[in-house]
């Protein structure tokens, strides 16, 4: 490998796990009021778009990495969906 | 292009570009409660590799689009990293 694709490798590995956190905060606090609906729409598609461009290449690297990152993503946006009215943090933020 | 190209650009664009949202809602609402610190640490260092990924190879769709994801990414960072003490949502949810 050279210098350019392990650097390649390690910001697709950083940026698609950088979900697992994520995740583990949200299902242990319940909490999505700062969490954007529209991120993680977009999220769980382009999540679904990488899997069947995995799939496509018979890459199980980007398989198994979208898988795992596709079922945590799914849970963070399913949670969101769930939330009660009145708890989410659209309004602005009052002066202090 | 071919499908499996188009779907693997498409895909790149929407997981690159979930961050816009998030960063215009954590502007607007200053709220950064939800937000897990660590995965917009390693979000932050994985669009600095892909910057360095696409400066290497003079790719200027790499370059541009983590000019810009890497730069409102960092906002969200900087306002989670200010938030408040007390303010965090770590503590389980309170049974109904």
């Amino acid at each position: 490998m050279t210098t350019v694709s392990i650097i390649g490798a390690i910001a697709a590995l950083l940026t698609t796990t950088a979900y697992v956190p994520q995740a583990y905060k949200t299902i242990k606090t319940r909490s999505t009021a700062s969490l954007s609906l529209p991120t993680y729409i977009m999220l769980f598609i382009g999540t679904c778009l990488w899997e069947a461009y995995g799939l496509m290449l018979h890459d199980w690297s980007i398989i198994f990495t979208n898988l795992v990152c596709g079922l945590l993503g799914s849970v963070i946006l399913y949670l969101k969906l769930i939330e009660k009215p009145g708890t989410d943090a659209d309004a602005p933020a009052q002066p202090q």
